[in-house]
């Protein structure tokens, strides 16, 4: 008897000390820490008595493990393995093939609609004895499936009765990491590359391990290793050896590896004089080299490419087109079944009457002329991942030519690391937009998916916002949108609000009384930035080179990479007419969608300074002018970051400290930058319309000067 | 009793859970595992039954955190905080002015003589009990006889009848980070930068702390935050907040920071036009950016300055001295109780006939011309922290001016973050050379301890290992070094033995089946890593630039960064001749070191080549001729690394698998790599000796051509 109560006493403080480290965030939405409502935890406990995977395939052993890990901790015991079902509670996975329980089990007949990747949990019973089942077509879609039965109890749902039949509506889920070779990470705030390069092949950081899991978590199945902004170096013998090794650790994860190519890597690594797609050299190298990498990585993804576009070499240069440079690569890639994603986000080096027309121009004329294993990849607005954009416009408009949804996890113009936007909003609004290709209905999701012109090939990708910080994404909460883009690219049905309550749920506690604000400021959090920083259809208007901070003044140098292009204030108003008495960049669009937009009486408020000049006194629908509208809005921004502050203050002591502590002291920055935003381009702005900021709003700290001498020493991510 | 054992299994498993956490070697030293000897356990609980740190100072307050961290996971209960002596077994910590229990106690006489940073630890009795009392003169040596204390715990050392009387024998125990205000690391093998500059001042990150933690663990009392290939930018306002947030989360560690000075500031953030060292207006703007400093640093150490030395600007680009450069900054910091450190790391940018000479020429003939408050940091040896360097010839030559002494922590000849080099030997190797400044036993470490020339300011600095890797040193052996560092630093009498037994004791276990082969393995690492780098004396034989890997065969461009300037091979013999006969390095060491260093029949075979050119038939003392023993010690490099992986696998099981598996990867590349290094100088050195590898030994893998072709695109720290 003194000896089990020594005992307990030494386990429990054991449990204390160790229980003590900090909540860094490395766990994700992967916590699995113990149930808190005990009756539910009780109902959890009787419910799985026993856990069968059967199987020894790697992704077999990754969802065992996983399903123990989450198992131990939310239920708080080691559930025992087990072959058979003599009593109630069997929790099965597996495939019906190789599973003699699941083949057992009656699972419906929905295994034939689902593919390689969907799959079913079912309640039923094996023997007659109460089970749950996991079943697919293939691993992958078991693992898939036992990733979301666990969140079934991290998120507190019932686990009885259960009817789940669950696959991706898109193929490849991609997320496209901006690393250098020198661990560099364009756009990344997230400390660093997760690629330690001198170490691999030789040694692989557990960590990589950790990426696959969670990104299998929420259904990613691909990742480009490297930055679109490519180096040849990548391709080398060596390297490639290293991407294999990486590749190795995510297989069993069903994660794909894909390598971005820099197109004139025939001359710099193969010893070429050209890189010109046509000739046959080049193909030739193209084809060693696709063979060289599929020897060492046979499920290897395929390219994804940046040509002619920023200065990056391309097929132009040679006076040969976008689809001859894809089709190069296709052809290399497509004996063994890869793909080429060739990015759609160009423009020449001359500046053009509007940016924001010059993807459409370029790719529409080539819709039909691309390999069948060939995807344009278009990013989700005409310009560049701003605040709010339309949709762009090439949705719709290539019908014969697979496109994939490009969107920015990492948050280049939505405040870094530190602000705290969640995308969830975002995407959902360019996935919901109708383009009006087929009529109505014809939303940019039903373009990606492939339903709406019967692509052969879909894919969604994300420019990754993961790095070497402790917490992955820079901040906690920055992790959502990764959540949110895997969510999304799986199923764009759901909804931001239901991804933001599942995230918070996992990712801190199930407990509404922290729930329910914490989604509510999540999902205000993008119109906020909105407002902070470019209202009313306003865009490009950040500082120059590192994009940190406001920048309405930038006017020097290249007009299309300067604010004042974009924002074309003048005495009589602000925006960029892009109607036919200006860009007609409309006219891109699908007839009801270009006479929305093009028409001042019709196009929403939120895009109006995208698509029209409009004069500083114009009424608006609040009956204010829009000056007064514009500096409601700045100012709006201000007051919603100082009521997220409100509501996370409210919850000191629902949440760990050190993640409490970090996200009270990065709102405090939000809010010290939204101010800096607001004031600087109020400012600004003024100096065009020459009215008063109106009475009842505080007065900006500074004057305009200041704001403008403002210089950033300390911006990451914006060496490439 | 069901409900019991039902918490009993609770806690169990849950502790099992959380204790599943890999061990990512993020905790180091520190790590506060149970004590595993369950008698010791008894005896240590016994001793230990109540706790009293008296004080509310931060640092206090830091000693109680660590006190309560430590005894909790080591004796795995929480010991009562306890007022008064009431029973046996009371740990007492405090200084006499304020803790009345330490007033109470006989703790000696010995506090009269141990400064602000010592401390005694002895056991005695208050009111007739038993009691172990930790005092100080100041706070900051309570923390540090906290840190001893749980080190005899953790190192399983007896806590009856103690004794201690510590103190430091050098003022300035400094860590030096290379590290570039964008977080690359110059000669960094530890991932990036840990000073998240952007999310500074507002954001800290919570390892700040315990970096602190670390270095006050081991006595490390100051960091240079910034490169010494500095940037101004450093010195501005906004970087001067970043640096106060820094000092603050230090400061309670006793932990003073130091920045490094870019000689052209003046120029570059100042608006002058000349940063000439003599002039009054630049005088002047060093005192206001000294007085600017202080303001938001009331502690701040002062300047590291690198000056004209590989392109960085100094005083002679305006025709003025070291000293004068030196003087103008000391000047500066001098009312606020700052120092100026100013390396002796210089050349010039003709080619000297010998740069090993240069450091001395330049230097000596300034010594008596600097400020009082001025240190010249000298690295170990002469030319540039090679695996073996004879000890520095102006340790013994300043009598007048104090000398630090510079080592490199970070192994940017010594095999990066991977090979298993533990640096204890070389630190030790140096600090026991005999200078003959004053006769004999004139020891490198009297210079640096200022005892020989009564030296009024002493430092010791370390080129810091750490960065953002989880493991803090790139690999768990490489922290090792760290720690060695710190604790030389502290007491240079310590030895690398007793030095490594209980880094390896603190680090993975107590268990003597591992603690004895592992020491012995660390302790042979460094003459391994000569051996099969640069044996017998060769030096700066690396691959040009980024410095990794073999490159004897480096002969193009400046003469003194190449390969073949040092070794000198041709058909007669190998070696630099630095007698008379040669460039007569060896005068500027005192007469019968530069008798022993200048004569073939006296010289340390393992510095032979160092100081002579000698004939490839020389006969040494093993009888055997030059190339044959020069050979052999590279094989011999090959065979200890193969004999550190067989004393590795024979300790499977008895470590961690996380850092078991981390430790077998990075032997199997040092063992490859060893094996690179051997067999590219040995072809190398074959094309001028024109002998025989020996029969027995194996032949190299690949011919000449093939290790000189070897490009490296991955080598992290070569960006300055």
């Amino acid at each position: 008897m003194r000896t089990r109560r020594v005992t307990a006493v030494v386990f429990l403080v054991l449990a204390g000390a160790v229980g003590t480290r900090a909540e860094d965030g490395y766990e994700l939405w992967l916590r699995y820490r113990p149930v808190s409502d005990p009756v539910l935890l009780k109902t959890y406990r009787a419910a799985i008595t026993g856990l069968a995977i059967e199987g020894s395939s790697p992704t077999l052993r990754a969802a065992r493990e996983e399903a123990n890990r989450g198992l131990r901790g939310l239920l708080g015991v080691d559930v025992p393995l087990a072959t058979e079902a003599h009593r109630d509670g069997l929790l099965v996975a597996g495939t019906p093939s190789r599973s003699a329980l699941v083949a057992a089990a009656d699972v419906g007949t929905e295994l034939g609609r689902i593919g390689q990747e969907g799959f079913v949990i079912r309640s039923t019973r094996i023997n007659g004895k109460r089970a749950t089942v996991i079943t697919a077509n293939a691993d992958i879609g078991v693992l898939y499936g036992v990733f979301r039965f666990l969140r079934l109890l991290q998120t507190q749902r019932p686990i009885e009765g259960l009817e789940i039949v669950d696959a991706p509506r898109v193929q490849r889920r991609v997320l496209n990491h901006w690393d250098n070779l020198d661990r560099t990470v364009e756009r990344g705030y997230a400390g660093f590359s997760l690629w330690d390069w001198e170490k691999l092949p030789d040694y692989l950081d557990p960590r990589y391990a950790d990426y696959a899991r969670a990104n299998a978590s929420i259904g990613i199945n691909g990742t480009v290793l490297t930055n679109v902004n490519a180096n040849a170096t990548s391709l080398l013998p060596e390297w490639i050896a290293k991407a294999a090794a990486l590749a190795r650790v995510f297989r069993p994860y069903g994660i794909r590896v894909y390598l971005t190519a820099r197109f004139s890597a025939p001359i710099e690594i193969g010893g070429l004089k050209t890189a010109d797609p046509l000739d046959p050299p080049v193909a030739a190298w193209w084809k060693r080299k696709a063979d060289e990498i599929y020897a060492s990585i046979p499920d290897f993804g395929g390219f994804l490419v940046k040509a002619n576009s920023e200065g990056q070499p391309g097929p132009q240069d040679y006076g040969r087109s976008h689809a001859d440079g894809a089709n190069v690569l296709a052809d290399a890639v497509a004996p063994h079944g890869g793909v080429v994603m060739w990015r759609a986000f160009v423009y020449s080096s001359e500046v053009p009457d509007d940016r924001a027309k010059q993807a459409y121009s370029e790719f529409k004329p080539l819709d039909g002329k691309f390999r069948p294993n060939v995807l344009v990849q278009v990013k989700n607005g005409p310009i560049d991942f701003q605040p709010r954009e339309p949709f762009h416009p090439l949705f719709g408009a290539m019908p014969k030519t697979p496109l994939v949804m490009e969107l920015q996890v990492t948050r280049e113009y939505l405040g870094f690391a530190t602000h705290l936007v969640f995308l969830g909003p975002l995407f959902e609004e360019v996935l919901r937009a109708d383009t009006h290709a087929k009529g109505e209905g014809s939303t940019v999701s039903k373009v990606i998916d492939g339903s709406l012109h019967g692509y052969p090939l879909t894919a969604m990708a994300g420019v990754a916002n993961v790095g070497t910080d402790r917490n992955w994404c820079g901040s906690v909460f920055a992790c959502a949108n990764w959540y949110a883009f895997g969510r999304l690219a799986w199923d764009h049905e759901r909804t931001s609000a239901e991804i933001a309550d599942e995230w918070v749920r996992m990712t801190f506690t199930n407990d509404p009384a922290f729930v329910r604000p914490v989604t509510e400021m999540m999902l205000g959090s993008r119109e906020a930035a909105v407002d902070y920083m470019t209202p009313l259809g306003l865009h490009h208007q950040m500082a120059r080179g590192h994009h940190y901070g406001p920048g309405p003044w930038v006017s020097a140098g290249r007009a299309d990479w300067t604010s004042a292009y974009y924002h074309r204030a003048d005495a009589k108003g602000i925006g960029f007419d892009r109607t036919a008495t200006g860009s007609n960049a409309v006219a891109q669009y699908f007839p009801p969608v270009a006479e929305t937009f093009g028409r001042l009486d019709r196009v929403p408020e939120n895009l109006l300074l995208w698509f029209h000049h409009v004069p500083w006194d114009h009424r608006m629908a609040s009956g204010r002018s829009l000056w007064e509208e514009l500096v409601r809005h700045y100012y709006g921004g201000v007051e919603a970051v100082r009521r997220m502050q409100a509501t996370w203050k409210a919850l000191e002591g629902r949440a760990d400290p050190e993640r409490y502590e970090e996200t009270r002291a990065f709102l405090a920055i939000q809010e010290k930058e939204a101010r800096w935003w607001r004031d600087a381009c109020v400012l600004y702005f003024q100096t065009f319309s020459g009215k008063p900021i109106p009475d009842g709003y505080e007065r900006p700290e500074h004057d305009l000067a200041h704001y403008e001498a403002i210089t950033k020493h300390d911006v990451p991510g914006s060496r490439e």
